[in-house]
C-alpha cells in the first residue's frame, strides 16, 4: 500500500475550483451537516472552511453547498445535489487518471526514494 | 480555446515531487542550459529555481539536473536523460487523464461561471 500519488486540481481562471481539499471538506460536510463539524474533523477554522466553501459557491452556476435551519448548534449545511455530483466527477476523474496513465506513474514511482 | 483546466502533482512523502511549476521549471533549463536564465523566464528567484531543483534532485534515485562547466556564466545546467523521461511521463500523465476524464472534466466545466 502507498500513499496517494496523483494529486488533481480543476483550474478556473487561474485559481483552484476543486482539488483534494475542497472535495475531502465537503465530503466532511455532508456526512456531518455542518461546516463548523466539517472543520474541525479537518483541523481547519471555520473561517477557512467557509471561505472554501464560498469560492466553491462562487465558481460555480450553481450552489455546491447551502445553509439549513435547525441542526445541532442552530444552523447547518448541506451539500447540494449538484455538490454531490461534482464530488463524484472529481472521483470519477481521479480514478481514470491513475488507471490511463498507470505506465507513466509506475516509470515515477519507481524511481522515487524510499525514506 | 481554453485556459489548461486540469492541474496533476505527484506526491512524495506528502510533498510534491513533480508538479506544473517544478516541469516548466525542467522544460526552461533543457532550453537555457542555464537555471539562472530559466528562473528568469519563469519570473523567479535563482534561489526558488535551485530549491526546486535540489527538491527534485533528493526526490527521486538519480539526478534530475546535473551542473555543467562552461555556459555564458561560467557555468550551466543540464536536464538529465532521466530528467527527460520525468518530463516526458508527465505531459503523457496529463494528457491521458484529461482523454480518460473528458466527459467528467466537461460536466465539471459546463457548470464554471464565465467572466
Amino acid at each position: 500500500m502507498q500513499a496517494p500519488l496523483l494529486r488533481i486540481r480543476i483550474n478556473h481562471e487561474g485559481n483552484t475550483a476543486l482539488g483534494p481539499g475542497k472535495i475531502e471538506l465537503l465530503q466532511h460536510i455532508a456526512q456531518h451537516g455542518s461546516i463548523s463539524a466539517a472543520a474541525k474533523q479537518m483541523r481547519m477554522s471555520y473561517r477557512r472552511a467557509w471561505e472554501l466553501v464560498d469560492v466553491m459557491n462562487r465558481c460555480f452556476d450553481q450552489a455546491v453547498v447551502v445553509s439549513t435551519a435547525g441542526g445541532s448548534h442552530g444552523g447547518g449545511a448541506q451539500v447540494t445535489e449538484f455538490g454531490q455530483a461534482l464530488i463524484g466527477a472529481y472521483q470519477q476523474i481521479l480514478q481514470k487518471s491513475a488507471q490511463a496513465a498507470a505506465d507513466e506513474l509506475q516509470l515515477i514511482t519507481q524511481h522515487l526514494k524510499k525514506d
